[in-house]
């Protein structure tokens, strides 16, 4: 049975916060709905919103308001691994209610060196709790912060047991070799998504189903425009374009770099505020970040 | 002004559950019971208590059991530290209000590589937001599993911010040249304990507090022994007694091993369940870990 399954672009939407540091459900539609009349579609939850400051609380009730807001909730893929057991399946049951499109889940990530029987037992447990055909899940695998590895024997043991519910992987490992290795699974409509739009072109090559990137946040049209043309002949040059905006930003800490261009664009400062454990720009990176992009011809339309 | 401070043992409560996985907080007041009568303080929601399994609600309702059970709130060091900052605010909040002596926080421990600042920032905002002097923070370094390191720097900068609040530290680094460096501190009255009894003749004899050990959830009378004689002729040799039944843990998953022998010394067979990610021992481990303990003679009086 063929099931439905995310393609293209998704944005890891950046959660702006109150000054009172609560999330700012305002300015988060307005966001999502910028970024979905760009083209994209809506990775809510994931690390670029520091999807891991917010409690179960504040991300059910985001979901919540960008529901009722009349955010299409087939585009959304809200991020709903948490470190408890209990909070991700709560959370993935409320995305599944609301009609969220599918789930990216990261692996419970505070205790390390756990086996793959452990990792499979927590995906099963969520499965099984939920307990709906629409729960479509798309794995986390980004070691590099998670510190934890989704093996590909893991992703086949699950697709095996949950066909219908592992709908894919997205790749944040940094490394070709390792997203290659996910689009070579045997496993029947399993989209693979590069965690970065500079493999982007490499994985729609590769038969990879799109990527869900940070600067989809800040760039997510000409990120589309790849994603729409990469088997035209001017895919390497978008590529290359993409890089460029990519790599201004990666010279900064990424998430207070891409809030500080929502507030440059935006022209709304309120967008710079970050939770801690994180800090927000110093005015000198802001400075030089905004120096970088004006060179760069960089535009955020209609934001 | 002199703060009252923790000293001593403290067992990191390992957590039982339910045959649906949920906690049972009748065996967990039932252990808390017992290892207080072993002369031991309770650590509950440690890392060896799978706290970062449990989510707000859970560590929040099983606080007031242990608290309405009758349990002496002075007696309980909760783990408070949680990813997001909203969990950390409420369950530390709820802690002082319940009169727990203190709270043992973890720094948030997804995001890596995050700043001294963005580390201040985050233990500025739960002090400030709950707001009481009785508050004491115990700072809990533990790299090998959070990935986040509490620096000197931050430790003396934040208890020249609050010294009221900001009590001492437990240290799970596993080296004792951390450990020392924590001790050499001139902070007044700061409490530093080490994360394992194998330190603990060590951190005595050089000003430490005492330690909150994994192993204080099956053997806390002997170390409380040494805890309470490390100044006799037989501290040696106690530290040496101790060092034979932690090498018999240690060989084996830890959690798992603790709730197999309280398992197999309670005849309670339904101690041994653990949350995903971690898997239980297997029957063989089982048997093994039975056979190692009764060659050491190895008891747990009372329970």
């Amino acid at each position: 049975m063929s099931q439905t399954r995310f393609s293209g672009v998704l944005a890891p939407v950046i959660t702006p916060f109150t000054d009172n540091l609560r999330p700012d459900s305002q300015r988060f539609i307005k966001h999502c709905n910028w970024i979905v009349t760009q083209g994209a579609n809506l990775a809510v939850f994931g690390t670029n919103s520091e999807a891991n400051s917010l409690n179960l609380a504040e991300k059910i009730h985001l979901l919540e308001e960008l529901v009722m807001a009349g955010v299409n909730p087939e585009k959304l893929m809200p991020g709903t691994g948490c470190c408890a057991l209990s909070d991700s399946i709560i959370l993935t049951k409320r995305a599944v209610e609301l009609g969220c499109g599918g789930v990216l889940m990261l692996p419970p990530f505070y205790y390390k060196g756990v086996s793959d029987q452990g990792l499979f037992d927590f995906y099963a447990q969520v499965i099984e709790s939920v307990a709906d055909d629409k729960l479509h899940i798309y794995l986390y695998h980004i070691p590099p912060i998670s510190q934890i590895s989704i093996s590909l024997g893991l992703i086949e043991k699950l697709a095996a047991k949950y066909p219908i519910n592992i709908a894919g992987i997205k790749d944040s490992s940094g490394d070709w070799n390792q997203t290659q290795a996910f689009n070579d699974l045997a496993i029947e409509n399993f989209a693979v998504f590069c965690g970065s739009e500079s493999f982007l072109l490499q994985n729609m090559r590769t038969g990879g189903a799109g990527c869900i990137s940070a600067t989809a946040n800040v760039n997510p049209s000409a990120i589309m425009g790849l994603y729409k043309h990469w088997q035209d002949s001017g895919a390497e040059q978008r590529q290359k374009d993409l890089n460029k905006i990519r790599i201004i930003f990666q010279a900064y800490p990424m998430i207070p770099a891409l809030k500080a261009a929502t507030a440059m664009y935006g022209e709304d400062s309120e967008w710079v505020r970050v939770r801690p454990p994180l800090t927000k720009l110093t005015d000198e990176q802001y400075s030089d970040l905004s120096r970088e992009l004006s060179s760069a011809d960089f535009q955020m339309p209609d934001l």
